[in-house]
């Protein structure tokens, strides 16, 4: 990208200024900048008028030029209330997803907490059962920490014959903050856990009281009671104000609203992790407790439904990687349909169960292909194709969807889900 | 933390519950927990009727509980259009602030930016300059990195007799996020700066048509043109849709809403390094170019301004420190006034240029007395006392001050500044 013909490629329109330069012609391109330079019609409206004040809004809110970038609902659902909405991943640029943008699962609606008066209480196989104030859990030690959040069923529809026609619908079920929480372990702790407690309700307080079997060892390991969400207090749609947070386990586990822990000696068998939440398999018996996210990754831009703009030459492929078994090890991407593969770069040290942002340039020549990206885990885990992983879990399989993302990018710049394609 | 006494005496209400339990009358610890299992009058509110359904709104906004928690003008500029609005620090919990909270430092207002119109256009001693529109930017291999942003005036009222009365207003011109853009050094190779070329000239297209004067050597560094915020585009007030950031150097030099950089031989003598952002020393003469933020730290909980709610037990101290030089190393707390110290924890490893979060668990015995902290940079710098700072700098000082910000606790766990309360 270092050439004055491969910046003028971004633009064809620039391409041939620039070209006249470099033939000596570099006439017309001064007049172009000594333009820019002058006073009059190219000082732009918004250095001749006062700007808004400090403060307006209070609490800043995007420019309204960015409108369209916000979390959409499911037309899947019958009610938008147990429902879902995604994240635009195909406008977003880091790792970190503002938190006005965190993708949503609610299992009936999102209730409205006063925190002065909510209370979560630990109790069951304990020795000293207590409750505890929004104030009281803030006096404990407390971590910040950069974790991916995954609704196991991000990309179920990937395992059927309708697949997305974007990475919105078809990947939003994900989102990355740095979370604020006191460690779960700390609080059993205070309470002391009987020898023979291996199991936790975790219970919400929404209209759906929420439930599920947390491990013991999880619990004991890098679980937290969030309730900071990238600084402030956590938003209502995330469980504001306390909700527990299983880094790298399925999204419907890290219970919002969080009201009632109670330790047990066997998992409590709730609807969400019996009817709900398991997996069915080809000879008709269902995993259950399949907790951890496996390795995933996708690219976000181009994505499908998006398009390249300005036609051929330089673009930065992008996407994200993540694993709920730890830290992203390499990403590859393809441009050719999955024949060859390049290591893309990662900005800076992945870190462990949070998104790490992939790059690759690459000079697109204007014909229609294929692109790709393919995480490999820490624990050295590669991201399976589609057709490896319906081939091992049948098709009644709605969870856990990991495998590798094709999109296909047409002559005009369009780029499509290769599988909705008919790939 | 993992006595039940601990606990207890988070609340004095439940310590005698607990204490009651230790003398074997756990009878009205165990009513309190029956009474929180019972369904009736206990199950809250939220349990009993719907939520909201899912995008209520399209981009989220925090709980109306957190009304509060905003940015707030200062009282102490005659216009608030080159004004500026303070982060609440004291309501924050980690390393990221989120883009609605960012602090505004303004010189003419923030000008509205259509995107699709915006051009950034780099002249002066290159080979090539080019004039490159947001879509030819985004084409080109960017990067995401989280770095904080000061103002040099952050703090400006602790060199004075009226020192701040609260953390947000003493530190609050300061924030943090996860930055994208493309490296200034990936475009300045597109370009070709010349052999001579050593200062380049940074123009916003606000109404202040604010500019600065970069040395190359930071442009060439890790300079950045950046378009991205915590994920999601720039916000107006920081410059939508693209700006420079100079990670470490003093907030005003990354000049928003940037339109033009000019590259050359020297520096350009602005207004803005001539009569404002230079340092009048005791001897009448200025320190002009003082470009990098040094080492700082400050304790935002319980901070000035605020409360230890709930009386006297286990209290955790938290607060951020950041260097503009590097990597914060370590960060020490006292909680006798300066006589002590003891080295805090780290959440995780620091990033350059970042904030860092230390946190220090403390019991407060109910005492009157003053809590600091003191950071330690990775080039081996120490944030000095007030008294050394302004000893070297003297009266006329008005940016770059990064003394230790003593909090005073009264009896009745009010929190306020020590200086202010005549110390």
């Amino acid at each position: 990208m270092t050439k004055a013909e491969d910046v003028g490629g971004i633009d064809r329109g620039r391409r041939r200024l620039i070209a006249g330069a470099a033939l000596g012609g570099s006439s017309v391109l001064m007049a172009r900048t000594a333009m820019a330079q002058a006073a009059g019609p190219l000082v732009p409206q918004s250095m001749l008028e006062q700007g808004q004040p400090v403060v307006t809004p209070p609490y800043g809110v995007p420019s309204k030029f960015e409108k369209d970038v916000v979390r959409r609902p499911t037309d899947g659902t019958p009610t938008d209330l147990s429902s879902w909405s995604f994240t635009p991943l195909q406008d977003l640029h880091g790792i970190i997803t503002p938190n006005g943008l965190f993708y949503e699962r609610h299992h009936n609606g999102v209730p409205t907490i006063d925190p002065d008066q909510h209370k979560l209480m630990i109790h069951g196989l304990v020795e000293r059962p207590l409750v505890f104030t929004m104030n009281d859990l803030m006096r404990f030690p407390a971590v910040s920490v950069i974790h991916f959040l995954e609704c196991s069923g991000n990309s179920l529809s990937e395992y059927g014959s309708k697949p997305a026609a974007n990475v919105q619908t078809s990947h939003g079920l994900l989102s990355c903050v740095e979370w604020t929480g006191v460690r779960l372990s700390t609080l059993l702790d205070a309470v002391g856990v009987k020898p023979e407690g291996k199991w936790i309700l975790a219970e919400g307080a929404d209209a759906a009281a929420m439930t599920r079997s947390i491990p013991m060892e999880k619990a004991l390991d890098d679980a937290l009671i969030a309730f900071g969400q990238n600084g402030e207090a956590l938003r209502p749609e995330q469980g504001y104000p306390v909700r527990l947070l299983l880094p790298g386990f399925e999204g419907n586990m890290s219970i919002k609203w969080l009201r009632r822990l109670k330790v047990g000696d066997q998992p409590f068998m709730t609807r969400e992790e019996t009817s709900k939440y398991t997996d069915l398999m080809p000879d008709g018996k269902a995993r259950q407790f399949t907790f951890t996210m496996q390795a995933k990754s996708v690219i976000t831009s181009p994505a499908a439904g998006g398009m390249i703009e300005g036609g051929p030459g330089p673009v930065q492929i992008s996407g994200i990687a993540w694993s709920g078994a730890g830290r992203v090890k390499k990403v590859d991407v393809s441009v050719d349909g999955g024949r060859s593969w390049s290591e893309a770069t990662l900005d800076g040290e992945p870190l462990p169960k949070a998104l790490t942002r992939f790059r690759l340039p690459w000079r697109w020549d204007g014909s229609p292909t294929v692109i790709a990206s393919r995480v490999t885990d820490e624990t050295g885990y590669v991201q399976p194709t589609r057709k490896d992983l319906i081939s091992e879990r049948g098709n009644a399989y709605t969870y856990h969807y990991n495998a590798i993302a094709p999109w296909k990018i047409g002559q005009n710049g369009e780029v499509t889900n290769a599988y909705a394609a008919g790939a």
